[in-house]
């Protein structure tokens, strides 16, 4: 029973998917006499935690009732909403289940403590992996301090995501390019190279079906030199002032408003620290890298990626252009990807996996 | 029930892999009132039918029982051994159920004609397309007149065989490559390019745990060249009366007695169809490519691959050998994979697919 209310946890907490960046997904159930009696989710940045909305949301008494979150509640004041833990124990709640304790540093294990202090069963640990894939984004950077860079690409079976001749729309089928805006949709910001955009010229906007997200996905831009085309879609449309371009000191960039224009101290190397606190400034703490071959190089190269998506069409090109451009001392130096996942996407294959971002070169 | 036991002929059939070519595997089981009392399969080409060996292995008067196999029971006569349908007539048998009718225009729905005809109650097309995959070698040779050539490669998952100084040695794991050496026991015969033989020097034979094969497939060697190395496994081996190198007209090759050389009028372009009627004559009827890139790219371009099996590993190379070097003329003339199946294979995913092999180029 346990894990069935979590899932619906799970269910609430994804609702919030593209709104509450940088905060973690969070949805609540309250359980009284095995029926539900109250659900809330973490709607958006800065408005309610999950557990107010629950209570708001109760249909009966919530006194004696389980909840259930996938997240510790929260107990320290340095935010912007109250805390979570000290309204639960004056709701009367009488057990608290929980997921995934709070790794960030001023909670960690706190919050359940406090609980448990005031005389609640408190359970944790159900559905643990379940729940720290939902929040891997917000994990990833409460224990590494660095924003969880998300790698997307697509490409024949062997691998190939071009003709010779640079021919490649579309190597997947529209069942993969929804899956990808989906992916799009749960990471802070969509970066590409300046190749991507003169080749390309893509929207990289966030399109689904009857759905429009509440606020885009910023776009980033990596160029060195400076050249993008003046109307490329992303400066023209209704989501340019949610469009980057990142560049050197120096480099003239006047397709956008100085605002918009993140400038690091060099490109070369890359300085990936100064980057991330820069990008930090905007509220981007989350990348979803969507090419082309240069960037995607550019950060494998430097172990800056911690998750690997690939779709992959049930197709064989031969000569063409290879997925990644960057070089390995050996093999035994390879990039490893762990906990592979493998799923058809319509005609094509989506396979993920997360990638040691700490490893060194031997 | 009626699949309960048409696995079972499966099962029993597969017991006749490597053994039984160019004659399909098949399997028969004798029920009588819900108890199997006879099984058998054909277990060795040129031996007796599956049906007279569950007759002959039946514990029980046979009369009134049904009869279960994977294969039509055949009823032409030009053959080695007597034919079975009028065996199973003889037999008394009540009711026979059969997965899939024999693709051999001789028999081709007159074997089931002829129970019928004398009485006995004919089920067909029982778990008709597991049957299929079963015997695939088999069905594809009788309905396109051509050997199944089965390509098998091992790559990173960015579709990399080797870094660029042709370092490949292992991108798998022990799973796959076990895996591999199950796949070789399916056909008559394994084959690489002298290339692979002078880089890797591969035994090519059926390795696997506590099994040795009755008959190890052959070594197809093909060589433009003739440049062999003479200490090569595959001409000094317990198996190498079982090595053919495949050549020119006039290509000189003292590595192997002259028998165990098929020449070919040209390589170039290389004669596929005289290529299969010589092999044929040493009884290969399938072929398992094992490379290297140029083996494969010459099958590939001429859509002569019915099956591919990729084993990818959960690695990304970046800059490295690619898979496979043919030339697609463009995204619309890409290599379409059908019935793609995933699976994992230690940490390795395996990737098998049909290609289509009567594909005109546009």
């Amino acid at each position: 029973m346990h894990e069935l209310f979590m899932r619906r946890c799970f269910e609430l907490a994804r609702q919030g998917t593209g709104r509450v960046s940088p905060n973690p997904l969070v949805g609540v159930v309250i359980v009284k006499n095995g029926k539900i009696i109250g659900e809330g989710f973490h709607e958006r940045h800065g408005g309610a935690h999950a557990e107010p909305n629950a209570f708001k949301n109760a249909t009966e008494d919530v006194s004696g009732a389980t909840l259930y979150t996938n997240l510790e509640p929260c107990c320290h004041t340095k935010k912007l909403t109250p805390p979570c833990a000290p309204l639960v124990i004056e709701k009367k709640i009488a057990h608290v289940v929980i997921c995934n304790l709070d790794p960030n540093p001023l909670v960690a294990g706190s919050g359940a403590a406090q609980l448990k202090a005031a005389g609640i069963q408190v359970t944790t640990g159900v559905l643990e992996q379940e729940g720290e894939s939902l929040n891997e984004i917000f994990f990833h950077r409460m224990r590494t301090g660095r924003p969880l860079v998300h790698l997307k690409s697509a490409a024949t079976l062997d691998g190939k995501t071009a003709l010779p001749n640079g021919e490649s729309k579309w190597i997947t089928g529209p069942e993969a390019r929804e899956d990808g805006h989906r992916g799009r949709l749960q990471y802070d910001a969509v970066m590409v190279g300046a190749e991507t955009l003169r080749k390309d010229d893509p929207a990289l906007t966030v399109r689904l079906p009857g759905f429009t997200p509440e606020r885009m996905p910023f776009r980033v831009i990596l160029t060195g030199s400076g050249k993008l085309p003046m109307g490329a879609q992303v400066f023209k449309d209704d989501f340019r002032h949610r469009t980057l371009v990142v560049t050197d000191s120096q480099t003239k960039i006047d397709m956008l408003p100085p605002q918009q224009v993140v400038r690091l101290s060099t490109l070369n190397p890359f300085p990936f620290g100064e980057f991330y606190k820069k990008i930090a400034d905007f509220g981007i703490h989350s990348l979803w890298l969507e090419g082309g071959a240069a960037l995607h190089s550019l950060f494998l190269q430097h172990n800056q990626v911690g998750r690997l998506t690939l779709y992959l069409s049930p197709k064989i090109m031969g000569e063409g252009r290879a997925l990644f451009a960057h070089t390995s001392s050996g093999l035994a130096d390879l990039l490893q990807l762990e906990g592979l996942e493998v799923q058809a996407m319509g005609a094509d294959l989506k396979i993920t996996a997360k990638m040691e971002t700490n490893r060194r070169k031997p």
